[in-house]
């Protein structure tokens, strides 16, 4: 028997309605779903789905065994890299049954998503393929209504887990930045904005495109942590120079 | 009577299916298409929604009065800001008779693209709403079979028109980076990956998702010069580390 083909789905970044025309199609056509998610809480790649996905295929919930990082990051490295391998050895289950898998992915599965995780462990096994999503970083630019980048600005995507020089070199480097991994990294990312002198064009989304969105000024937020699905955003300013 | 509505729709990076479900639904319903071309030549992100557009539609083609920068830079500026006066023109007319258009963008229309200077002569006088799309630099990475960015990984976008210098510092001071408008700059661009030390895990894509896709390693490339729809893709390399 033919083994079964491996799919990294990007759902986009939250709206149903920015699922790609290609992975409607899979979705519908895929017996088996796979996702990641916290313990006790609803997948977020699941519920952006759900209006897509036919009766009675069957769902394979791969839950995180940690949800914060509030381990030693060496211990924390450990546990994320068994469950990796006990994910991807699940998956494999399926796929040696034959029967095709559809592994849900925020975003883009290559970009920041964790399928690229099962991805590394399963290709030279079996037959898989990557459909590219809509990325929360372009779908904030939408929903701000501000060109994100133009011409030949430097784009740059930086995570809020960098040191904070890190943030304000890689921010005062680029002339458009999208921070993602905001969540308990805000007080630092909102410092590396301003050092870097660009907090007057800095906006804070989120859960963005999704009926529950916030959009407002950095300068604005109050608090030092924010949800997982936030950003910051900082456009870049050549566009309305043409 | 109400003006029509303007919408930024970005029709991905080649791919019909890789469309977005709300970008085929506005594209099924605006009375009004229109988009940028070449002169005498077909437009790319026209030829990208064939399938999807309804009988009956009208279209509003905006061809660029030139082609190439072969004309003094400060001439080409002054030739494209009326270009694109004119073209903002055109469209507002179609949004008066209170007419939705439907602007087709190749990728994302924020994300180095033109829809963006008809955004800004536009948005404070009529409805508008950009719906976001895959970017080329995605489907790049998904088409390579490689992750693009992973953890805490720096990722850049830079153009090719940038300087050598420019250039090398910019890739050198990433993670992971995808240099877009590589066209005639390819010389330039695959010297600067050269000098930042990464050559060895830099690729060449063009048309990449469509049927006459080339992926090549940069260094096995020859010419000087490639075509409008290439780039280059440098993956991190961060996600195998977990």
């Amino acid at each position: 028997m033919n083994p079964g083909r491996c799919y990294g789905i990007g759902v986009g970044p939250g709206d149903p309605e920015l699922l790609t025309v290609k992975a409607v199609r899979l979705l519908g056509s895929c017996p088996v779903v796979a996702y990641f998610s916290a313990p006790r809480r609803e997948s977020n790649a699941r519920r952006v789905v759900q209006q897509h996905l036919p009766a009675g295929h069957t769902e394979l919930q791969l839950v995180y065994p940690v949800t914060t990082e509030a381990v030693a990051p060496a211990t924390y490295e450990t546990l994320l890299a068994d469950f990796y391998d006990q994910s991807a050895k699940r998956v494999a289950e399926v796929l040696d049954e034959g029967l095709d898998v559809a592994v849900l992915c925020e975003g883009d599965p290559f970009f920041f998503g964790s399928y690229m995780y099962l991805h590394h462990r399963l290709r030279d096994r079996y037959p898989s393929e990557v459909v590219p999503g809509v990325s929360s970083a372009l779908a904030g630019a939408a929903v701000l209504g501000s060109p994100l980048a133009s011409r030949n600005e430097r784009f740059t995507v930086l995570s809020g887990v960098l040191s904070a020089p890190e943030l304000e070199a890689g921010i005062a480097g680029a002339d458009s930045v999208v921070v993602i991994k905001v969540g308990r990294n805000l007080d630092k990312v909102r410092d590396a904005v301003r050092r870097a002198g660009v907090l007057d064009r800095a906006y804070y989304l989120e859960w963005a495109t999704l009926p529950n969105q916030q959009v407002m000024p950095l300068a604005d937020v109050d608090g030092a942590s924010a949800p997982y699905f936030s950003m910051v955003v900082i456009p870049g300013v050549g566009a309305t120079q043409r």
